[in-house]
């Protein structure tokens, strides 16, 4: 008997989902032992296969030909979104379906909790090794790989898009909007481009790559989310002047119980592996006390990347429906009951050095008001670019020793009150703990 | 109801698996469901804990109590080499036990064959991803998350003693001898080095590789392995000079049907990832039709990391008999009678540029003969490197347009035969086609 399944959503990724099967049909049995049969694949549009050569008489627009159908096993969610998405998929555990699906945003948001414990409750699968890193194996490696790590950290370039700008945007001569514009053009960012450049799109990953490493729960509204959208050419001129490079990072710590989970950029030595990760490659830097330092890369995202996930997930239930067994990994790894709900606001008294930027008039008390300022708060600085310039408005650039955030907020808010200020002032943390420069 | 496992051999890694067990039980009970209880450690030293602080009333020289005991229900492998690990592995499959190896000598020559097909015929695990590159999760990625991938390429560097030794090299100064000794004083090399530094080590990774991203299984002896100890200070003089670097790098690749397995020495451009894999760390480069590249990178050996790789199969098992399931997933991913024995030493034809070095006496017409016995054979020069000295014996490096493997090694016994060469004639695969230099 083969493992039947039904899709919900026959779009891009979905897509690539029937391709895997289709092409990689003997492939696939030679190591599963069975086949997989495609039952129902429900999308609006039920006119026409996306050039698979699925046979379109399987297309249907009702969702409960597939959720609702008593021959299908595994339901695989492909639609995005909160809602419908989570009616679906409760209903489809509801029947005793398993489920795979690359929907970051469900998992991660309140909704998620209550899939995963509805799915250890009826002892079903509820895979989604495909919404981090694409095929990367992130997911199933701390899961199963690492089932005896104490994992102590995780950092990770999450989003594709957003390093492809930076990437771009270290190379001078472009704006943000400018790179923008031409990732959005090369198909490398979406036409609503918030949900990865604000870092939106990543804090969904980490938080899912914390509850995995730590056995955790906590409000998504409590991950500190800082985009890319503010980066400016003087940050990067910067970067390079003082041999770093900027990333998008998204930081899954556990500081002896307090976890420090937050996406913003950073500034990362230039020689580190990190610093190094370019266009829309995705990484993750996982370290455990016993497996040390493990970094996964690859392709973050992509139509068959994807796909290769999602099959990845199916084949993975498929092996254990054949021998007719419940789910044996909790969807988080860890046992709901072991679960704990921690509180990510806690953490204020986190010390960084941080880069700080502003605009400012070119007049003379300048950096004296502003140095006071950061004196008044404790705050030392350690370096000062204010570079020569005929220009009116110039950027300030300087790093300061290692203070918390709370406090070099303060900072920010005052610098940016003075008159003589032309921007928001903008602050990112400078990292030079997480990885040791090979060269030093 | 714990799950109970017996342990073979209490050295290095063994005491490294029960310190996890122990130090990380709470951690490992809240994602498991259930506790791990050790009931047997065999060891021929029954006098010490090991620092672990494990009852060592359950220490025992007597193998039986662990193969033959009727309570375990797990056996881990710790001991390595050929005899008796064979002959304790399929007396515990035949007493239905499962099984966790990090013996890749074992798994990787002609007795693995059997105990794959006798784990398979009895439905339970072996599970060895200690086995190859430490707590990197190349066996479980290769086996379930790329399931559904067609791989096509595979390129290790999969031994850290011998990445070391490059490494060392690399910067000039000591020959190889001087380094392998420094590299045995710090403990990075063994006594007798000769399975790393031969790429004995290397090869049977990745026979295990090879066989679980193909379905194919082949003779060891088949594959084509070359170590490190030939290397000469020219040979990474020539390599600065051309903007390369050279590593011992293992490979898997289908060429339509027909499958490149090897472990040399070649030179890669100096910018790309490989290339650029420092010192003990392993790293293996992942090619598919689906997942595109996909780079695992981390630490290959070492005590914990090993046993971090050992647990995790150990917990893989027993996440699987809480439910009283039989294993799911074949040893090496395929099902055995889908998996095609096959002829790597038809592989003749494959051709790539070569680098040529050798030791010739400084005297008039050198050249003139060495090319014109390259050209007997149609191969052509791509650079010469002859560099101006005093010495009585130089070195001399060429590099070559792409050729067969059968035709350099043709060219190179002939070059050495020649009176004034001083030296045999070293030659080493230019693999410019694995990584684009991301600066190009």
């Amino acid at each position: 008997m083969p493992i039947k399944i039904g899709i919900i959503g026959f779009g891009c990724v979905g897509t690539g989902v029937v391709k895997t099967l289709l092409e990689n049909e003997e492939l696939i049995s030679s190591r599963l032992g069975n086949t997989i049969k495609i039952v129902k694949i429900c999308d609006l549009d039920t006119s026409s296969d996306r050039g698979t050569g699925i046979d379109t008489s399987i297309l249907t627009s009702d969702v409960e030909e597939v959720i609702s159908n008593p021959e299908i096993q595994i339901v695989v969610e492909m639609v995005g979104g909160i809602n419908p998405a989570k009616e679906f998929l409760i209903k489809a555990l509801e029947n005793g379906k398993h489920v795979v699906t690359a929907n970051k945003k469900l998992l991660a948001e309140k909704e998620g909790s209550e899939l995963f414990k509805l799915a250890q409750e009826k002892h079903l699968t509820l895979n989604f090794e495909a919404a981090v890193g694409g095929a990367i194996p992130i997911i199933r490696t701390i899961k199963e790989s690492f089932a005896s790590e104490k994992i102590e950290e995780v950092y990770g370039i999450l989003n594709g898009t957003t390093n492809y700008i930076v990437s771009k945007l270290e190379k001078g001569g472009a704006s943000f909007q400018e790179v923008l514009k031409e990732a959005q053009a090369a198909g490398f960012a979406e036409a609503d481009p918030t949900a990865d450049v604000e870092g939106f799109d990543a804090a969904h990953k980490i938080k899912l790559i914390a509850q995995l490493a730590f056995g955790i729960d906590f409000d998504f509204e409590e991950i500190y989310i800082k985009g890319i959208s503010q980066l400016t050419e003087s940050d990067f001129a910067f970067a390079k002047m003082m041999d770093y490079k900027v990333k998008l990072l998204a930081f899954a710590v556990n500081h002896n119980g307090e976890f420090d989970i937050r996406v913003e950029p950073v500034l990362l030595k230039k020689k580190t592996e990190l610093a190094n990760i370019r266009g829309v490659t995705n990484a993750v830097l996982i370290r455990g006390t016993g497996m040390k330092e493990i970094l996964l890369t690859g392709p973050g995202a992509g139509e068959m990347p994807t796909a290769s996930a999602v099959v990845g997930d199916i084949i993975e239930i498929a092996r254990n429906l054949i021998i007719e067994k419940k789910a044996n990994v909790p969807a988080l790894g860890y046992q709901n009951e072991k679960i704990r709900k921690v509180d990510l606001t806690k953490l204020k008294t986190l010390k960084s050095k941080y880069y700080v930027r502003t605009e400012v008039a070119d007049q003379p008390g300048v950096l004296a008001k502003m140095s006071q300022i950061l004196a008044d708060l404790d705050i030392s600085i350690n370096a000062v670019v204010q570079n020569p310039t005929t220009e009116k408005v110039i950027p300030v650039m300087l790093t300061i020793h290692p203070t918390s955030r709370e406090n070099i907020s303060k900072a920010a808010a005052k610098i940016s009150e003075l008159d003589f200020v032309k921007s928001k002032t903008f602050v990112m943390p400078i990292e030079d703990e997480i990885e040791t420069d090979p060269s030093e």
